[in-house]
């Protein structure tokens, strides 16, 4: 018989384990010891911190990101196909969301594995929630393209769609969001909503949703922090 | 000195808390007293659920869904203008997502109080994310019209959509399920792949993505199931 694949949550930066992650969780990937992640050694270091006795020397890890080919993604599956469960991984919150998973994900449906989510801690879903914008309709774009010109032209997009109903999530690295920040402020109608909402669940939080008007009077200081922005 | 507004998940349904709820979440969640809910009847029994001793009559209460009056809802936030932290719940879930929760809190970013996400299950982002389609660029469009003809102009549009990219995410109401995977199957092309996940969580889920040719020869029974659809 198949395995399954679950899909396992982990923190958002540095928090507790006991603050974002359900005790049953915690309990299934404790059993599971195959492992699909974005990056082993992180992957490794969260198995040690919800666990400390977990034996990742006799563990079975393949990374997964975007320079996996396209060929490696079906052996990974090997061992689901001869019985074992695996546990797919992501550098930060839910994987296959903003990551490469969904690859190996659509790889398992076509070959009928069971595909199981596990509850954890989204980023881009507790910015939208708490942002006050629409939560009945919304779009999440992933990153915006880098290049000035091309960004400027993306963002003139989503006020539209914005404007439509549909609030809007993107996301930046963290060294460009003061740069982001700034681009917003110079594309869009200062009516505009803008939730800036940055290192989610750690001790630093802070979520503000105010009209672009209202933020150009205050200028926050992004740089280096893990930030969702929500427009609309 | 204000309170702040905690966003608490409850279960997808009879799943025990543990398996979807942190153990911090369910803490802060018993030591709250206040609280604005979708619906009273649930709040109350969920907060039973997670504290066999949950001083109940103790506790203030308030409903928010869509028969409250936009006046009302400032006076809701009276509580935490006073100091107390006050609790946000949906029916299902997270609160703020597919419910009217984000008219409460923009309110409060408006009052500058303290609005604080907790970590739970979302159904919508639980299928996505098991689903194999693009968790990189996607669209919550809630509930399509339930008129034949502007479902049908819908499905199109969602349609167009999910072939720029953006796997399309939808709901419906779990007694017209099966009506909507026929429109689906009447509207869509062959050759789109539709997930559709039901139960999620309970010990009935099932999540699996199919190309509607193959979908149509092996109809599913989704009647009376929660179920989340995601086109691409």
């Amino acid at each position: 018989m198949k395995g399954s694949i679950y899909l396992i949550p982990v923190t958002l930066g540095g928090t507790e384990a006991s603050a974002v992650i359900p005790d049953k969780v915690l309990e299934i990937t404790r059993g599971l010891r195959f492992f699909i992640v974005e990056e082993i050694r992180s992957a490794r270091r969260f198995l040690r911190l919800i666990d400390k006795q977990f034996p990742i020397d006799e563990s079975w890890f393949r990374e997964l990101n975007e320079h996996t080919k396209e060929e490696d993604i079906s052996g990974y599956l090997e061992p689901v196909m001869q019985g074992n469960n695996i546990g797919l991984m992501s550098e930060c919150g839910l994987p296959g969301i903003a990551d490469p998973g969904a690859r190996l994900i659509s790889t398992a449906h076509r070959k009928r594995i069971k595909v199981i989510p596990l509850s954890g801690p989204s980023s881009i879903l507790m910015a939208l929630i708490s942002s006050g914008l629409n939560g009945q309709q919304f779009t999440f774009n992933g990153y915006l393209p880098v290049k000035p010109e091309e960004r400027v032209i993306r963002l003139r997009e989503l006020e539209k769609r914005a404007r439509e109903g549909y609030a809007q999530v993107f996301m930046e690295t963290p060294y460009r969001n003061q740069k982001m920040f700034n681009d917003i402020l110079k594309t869009c109608n200062r009516d505009m909503h803008l939730c800036i909402a940055s290192d989610i669940t750690l001790p630093t939080e802070s979520i503000i949703t105010k009209k672009l008007s209202e933020w150009q009077s205050d200028l926050p200081d992004l740089n280096k922090r893990l930030v969702v922005f929500v427009l609309q």
